[in-house]
């Protein structure tokens, strides 16, 4: 990811090799502020206060946050049941993106083999890195498959600029780099394909914020509307694809993904426009046959009520509704495979119904 | 309608019968301010800057608007030419309502009549009065005919709540009184059916706490959500019936209202909640066949990239977006008949392919 020309990831080791260095999203797009975490507690509040968010930068924050609970608990005598709390509590924090609770089951089986602690520490550390260093390995393959899609379009329009619509922020803000939705626009954009992205401006976080922000450090074209506006777009034809990013999606294809996302849908196949998720494998839960049975995370309705902004180079907290105004706040909603035209892996493109054929059974 | 346990309306002639009262909305929900309008230059200025909304409502500003470049016209040698550039003036502020259009040459057949310019004075006053007077009469109307719709669903529901899902503002102040989408409403509450309304923010201009606020102030439970929650609420069950408002319907039953209306009436019907939309007579376009013939409103995309809110007891427009994203900002969409249940009329309920033969040739 590009950041005031220098390239960069949203997660990482810090220097002293005792900390983890994140980007703070809550300040962005109007201040690029980053936070050094020391404790896996803190690593869990930056989780559920939202300083990280998006499904694979929360699963590489699990793993980080599990090396950081090995190091907090390097001189307690109860450094096992420690790890395995501390656990317990980094996965309570947001219920819906699997990543997080694949994140920490893989750190802990890897360091339960570690001889000792401080074996179990190495352990932890490399896991972390590996995770991250995975994701970015795998968003770079969605680019490489869902580009072709995009190059088809615009050999199709011929020569008139290829128009993608996106919601919420499945960027490289919201993975350890390269992003999932947007991996396919990136390497559009470097293929020097004329592309524009219409951003969703996604209530009731805004997080089309982040990437109208991230496109523009890229040097992406790209228009921020309201979520009321891309069914209209997609009626008036200006939209030629939708790709999105998903938190969970189940074996039958079933995605849940920011809420909001399932209207999107709704709109595109109305109007035969070609709806892709970006999936990359660990947002799977193999364990799930249906949309259905994913926990939807209900959020305070203050993050409806209640918007932040920028003013007078300050970030400020503004009331949107009447002071006695009730608000209800689900975080997902469920888009189901038959509204989802494909879903774009590090392995290629398949059907949605066809995901457990295209993975292979015993891919878990 | 009731403000601070009051009865109201939103617009009326001042006590001084040379001015016309009307609240300003844009300070709403946080403040409750009217304001006192002297020239049709100052009713122009309030439709554009939407100190009023709604079409029912502008259409009953556009009369009063008439009578106001009367009055100021009045010991102009060029009053015919005055009123006539006033009616063009006034029509320019907002091109997707109908009712604007309507009110104006209404108001402009009438005036045309009077025999001096007193009696063109007098004649102007009494077409505005009516305007409004009808729209207070059509909307009982619409609420007595709504109200069994919601009748019928408490009956099924055997005294489990009515959820009713709204989108925008069609209330008593997008209206002269009552409101069109929410006198059905207004109407069960009164008849002590257990309702309860999800109000949809209404993005960009979160008409949604408009909406909210008035239901509270009339004493009717509602909860508010973001645009992007309305499907997943239908996915799982928690919408009994959506009513919305329309701005300006076609001969053939296609909808325009605000933007968004589309996308919820898709959701509507791929779970098969009825979607109703309230539709006062004088809202219908019988020059226009098809929903894709009306102009649709592009708006400042300012109002999507900056938000006002309270805080510290004072409105602040704060910014949203990084300071060079841009944004497009349509008012509007059409809602293609074929996804709508029904049209909540004064005259009763037709489906939008009948609406024709429901108001029979002749109406015009």
């Amino acid at each position: 990811m590009i950041i005031n020309g220098k390239d960069c990831r949203t997660i990482r080791l810090g220097i002293d090799k005792k900390s983890v260095e994140i980007i703070d999203q809550r300040f962005l797009p109007h201040e690029f502020v980053t936070e050094k975490i020391k404790t896996v507690e803190e690593m869990a509040a930056a989780i559920k206060d939202m300083h990280l968010r998006g499904a694979p930068l929360i699963g590489a924050a699990a793993g980080y946050g599990m090396y950081l609970a090995c190091l907090n608990g390097k001189n307690r005598k109860d450094f096992d049941q420690y790890i395995t709390d501390s656990a317990n509590f980094l996965e309570s924090t947001r219920p819906t993106a699997i990543n997080l609770k694949c994140g920490i089951s893989r750190a802990l089986k890897e360091i339960i083999k570690g001889k000792n602690i401080n074996d179990k520490i190495e352990i932890a550390l490399k896991t972390a890195v590996k995770i991250a260093d995975e994701d970015v390995e795998i968003n770079r393959n969605i680019g490489l498959n869902g580009v072709k899609l995009i190059e088809d379009i615009a050999k199709n329009k011929k020569g008139k600029t290829v128009e993608i619509l996106t919601h919420c922020n499945a960027g490289a803000l919201a993975t350890v780099d390269i992003g999932t939705a947007t991996a396919s626009i990136y390497e559009a954009f470097k293929r020097k394909i004329d592309i524009h992205v219409w951003v969703e401006e996604t209530r009731p976080r805004n997080q089309g914020k982040l990437t109208a922000w991230e496109l523009q450090q890229a040097g992406v074209p790209n228009t921020v509307i309201c979520d009321n506006t891309g069914g209209h777009l997609m009626q008036t034809g200006k939209v030629d694809i939708v790709i999105v990013g998903t938190d969970r999606t189940t074996s039958n294809g079933d995605v849940a993904n920011k809420i909001g996302t399932y209207q999107k849908a709704l709109a595109a196949n109305d109007n035969n426009v070609p709806f892709y998720v970006a999936l990359p494998s660990p947002t799977i839960d193999w364990t799930l046959s249906s949309g259905k049975q994913i926990p939807i995370e209900e959020r305070t309705g203050e993050e409806v009520l209640y918007i932040e902004g920028y003013l007078n180079k300050k970030i400020k907290n503004v009331r949107l509704f009447a002071e006695k105004t009730k608000a209800l706040n689900f975080g997902f909603d469920v888009t189901p495979a038959r509204l989802i035209t494909g879903l774009i892996t590090e392995k290629g493109i398949c059907k949605p119904d066809e995901l457990e054929k295209f993975f292979g059974k015993n891919f878990v």
